[in-house]
């Protein structure tokens, strides 16, 4: 790669959250950064697809954006969930803290936090966001990109030093050129389960119909609803569910009264809420869940970051937070090899592969833990142990959830020490003939024989 | 799908093998059948891309020829190959026989087969092959597909009742067409290693160096050299090999010199025959190796067949017979559901895919038995033993290289129940401490009662 050590230029294709922070990042490096962007700019257009699971961020992400000092801008627009809420059949609720000490994870609007970051990268000097335009062609050795702009239909090409995709799971610049080389290893893997979205509206006097600071979960076994909080009162519900099944999926409910008897069934305390959910079960599309994996993640001039490199399945929260943290180790590299591309493309991609891989195990696990296990007896008695070990060694043992969420813990290694750990605690549950009804100072003292000594 | 009971018109996108022939099948079952090949006229330009693994035609090929009475015409251009000889790093040679009376698999070239088919092809009345005829653009639900001429450049669109993408593994209209469905399963996964072509030519007689009816094998553990037969007494070599490794790799072999050194080390007696190995390393391109999986293998007006739908690794030389067994199934089902399209796709994909599935499994498993096991005591006494079973019980044992090459027996039977084979050798070898030393009539006896009665 030539090097301009005068003029450093780069382009981000796609304008979304990573895309937006990156360029944050690059400014501060002092790169001219052009951003082209193939929707219409979102901050004009109060256009939605009507698909926005709210997101939840935590430390990886907010590590990323208290490095280039906007993390007080976002918090500004995040509310705190403290805990799982979990809303069983017969109408009980139960709660599991995310963590300790008030850490919790904080529930963002997509667009709120999109938006903000591209008037944030919009103010460094030399950065410019090219909306409406798409990309239909790049050189990866070369470093430039073709762009159909969607209004006029004209045709431009830019170039520079380095080209960044950041373009989501569905990326153009993937497509268009990492697909066509050779020996690249690419999969996209549709998971059974898709999602519908339900707005849960404010009561009439703007008050939430459900506790504000924490994310319920109504937990079914094959399938779960879940909402995290809005700032005026609403909440955004999801649905997930497998689109094909013998008993309830998608697929079934293609009548409003199917719709009707379904919530009343499954989720009564969320129908007595929302008697009109039928009405608005066409509100919001039904959408499809992929894993998309692939190496390399650079080439020539470009690299890929976010969803383009390693889309997930939503079920640990992590999509962003993952995206975020390329940005975190993209940068570091960037300092240490001081701006000798090729090398940290090499460095980024053989660093953060494996973790993309991770999180996306991490995701896929997670979904069973949120559906399924957390209505599990014997995972309840492990994840009591599991936070009772936590809090005699709060020091030396994180639970898996805390590793990922409040971590920044390679995920790699998160994975693997969390596997470990679960089953050292089985272990533990067995040897020692624990249930429910053994007393804490019982347990504690266990703990203490059997985990204190490994730690 | 509207119907056309008096016009029946299909369109095949791809002149391969499975195009080729998959069109004779439609022109006999009264299809107007235009073929669009993205390639110049083979026939007519004698250029080779450099990449011509030759190909073992076995059983599937030949009753998907013989049934639409063709496959003398390919006969004609096919050598038997009756056994694997190996050729040992000390210069000895050891014979496997590939079945039993006679039973063989046949070299083809992959350029005269492909000819001679297309020249079948073009006799069927209503049979057209468009040459130079790049597929740019296909809709799946309509039908239609666009082309671009590479030698004039004009587009064209083309429009019929069904439409079949035989257009190999990186098929263009799995890519503009499929690729972009919602929720399409898709993964491409290169193996570490790659190949390279070498021409072994005929002595200046016009003579064979090797054994001319046998398949030529030079196992050595991680990599490993093979060679085919050719008409014109020559043959056909591969050389296949980690791209990267600590050891011999492909990356190391970058000088003449190496390249030599490389051959004179490890295959000593090939060296001999080709001293000048060196000098003809580059006239073939290094290549590399994919798996391609796939689904849905249908949509609308559109089906894939053969590598567009399962493109495999070639080490159990089924890549074009799975192909020809594409259109065996395709046409039962045509025949069977009375040119129903939407009811004979369901039906095909549904059966064929975990076939296509099991193809690429056992080709992946039968490069570690080429290159590795067929050297290996253990497993030479487990084939020893495996050969003597199908002598005693020829009509109840095969071999799982027979279910695959001499039956058609499905490919995901074939794998289930050859591994299932060989771990009740396993056994029955530990059982009983048969060594290489057992005499014959031990065995027998043993697999009488071992074997015999679970037959």
């Amino acid at each position: 790669m030539e090097q301009h050590p005068k003029e450093k230029t780069a382009i981000i294709i796609g304008a979304g959250l990573v895309g937006s922070l990156w360029a944050v990042y690059l400014n501060k490096a002092g790169y001219q950064v052009a951003i082209y962007e193939r929707r219409p700019d979102m901050r004009r257009n109060k256009i939605s697809a009507g698909k926005s699971i709210n997101l939840a961020t935590s430390y990886r992400g907010w590590k990323a954006l208290d490095a280039v000092g906007i993390g007080d801008a976002i918090r500004k627009i995040a509310i705190p969930m403290y805990c799982r809420t979990l809303h069983q059949l017969d109408g009980t609720k139960r709660f599991q803290p995310y963590g300790n000490d008030g850490q919790a994870i904080y529930s963002v609007s997509r667009g709120d936090i999109n938006s903000k970051l591209m008037s944030i990268a919009e103010e460094g000097p030399g950065t410019r966001i090219h909306f409406d335009e798409e990309c239909i062609h790049v050189d990866l050795e070369k470093g430039t990109a073709i762009f159909r702009n969607a209004v006029d239909g004209k045709m431009s090409q830019a170039q520079a030093q380095v080209v960044f995709a950041t373009d989501g799971a569905f990326s153009a610049a993937r497509y268009h050129g990492f697909q066509k080389l050779d020996r690249f290893n690419y999969s996209q893997q549709y998971i059974p389960d898709g999602y519908r979205e339900i707005l849960l509206p404010a009561n009439a006097d703007g008050s939430y119909k459900l506790d504000k600071e924490t994310l319920h979960i109504w937990p079914r076994g094959r399938f779960m609803l879940i909402a995290l909080p809005n700032f005026d009162g609403s909440f955004t519900c999801t649905l997930f569910m497998p689109f094909e099944d013998d008993k309830h999926c998608f697929n079934n409910l293609d009548s409003k009264e199917k719709v009707r008897d379904f919530f009343k069934e499954v989720f009564p305390d969320f129908f007595e809420m929302m008697p009109e959910i039928a009405v608005e079960w066409d509100l919001h599309p039904l959408s499809s869940l992929a894993i998309i994996r692939c190496f390399p993640w650079t080439h020539g001039r470009y690299a890929l970051m976010g969803d383009a490199a390693h889309a997930t399945v939503p079920f640990f929260g992590q999509g962003m937070n993952c995206g975020f943290e390329d940005c975190t180790v993209m940068n570091e590299l960037m300092e240490e090899w001081n701006h000798d591309w090729p090398a940290i493309f090499k460095a980024y991609e053989q660093r953060r592969k494996p973790n993309g891989d991770a999180v996306q195990d991490l995701s896929l696990q997670n979904y069973i833990v949120m559906r399924d296990k957390v209505a599990d007896p014997d995972f309840l008695l492990l994840q009591k142990i599991e936070r009772r070990i936590n809090f005699l060694y709060p020091q030396s043992y994180f639970p898996l959830y805390s590793m990922v969420s409040f971590t920044d813990i390679e995920y790699q290694t998160a994975l693997k020490k969390g596997n470990e750990q679960e089953s050292m605690i089985r272990d533990l549950i067995h040897d020692n003939t624990i249930s429910d009804l053994t007393s804490t100072e019982a347990i504690d003292s266990i703990i203490h024989d059997y985990i204190g000594i490994r730690l």
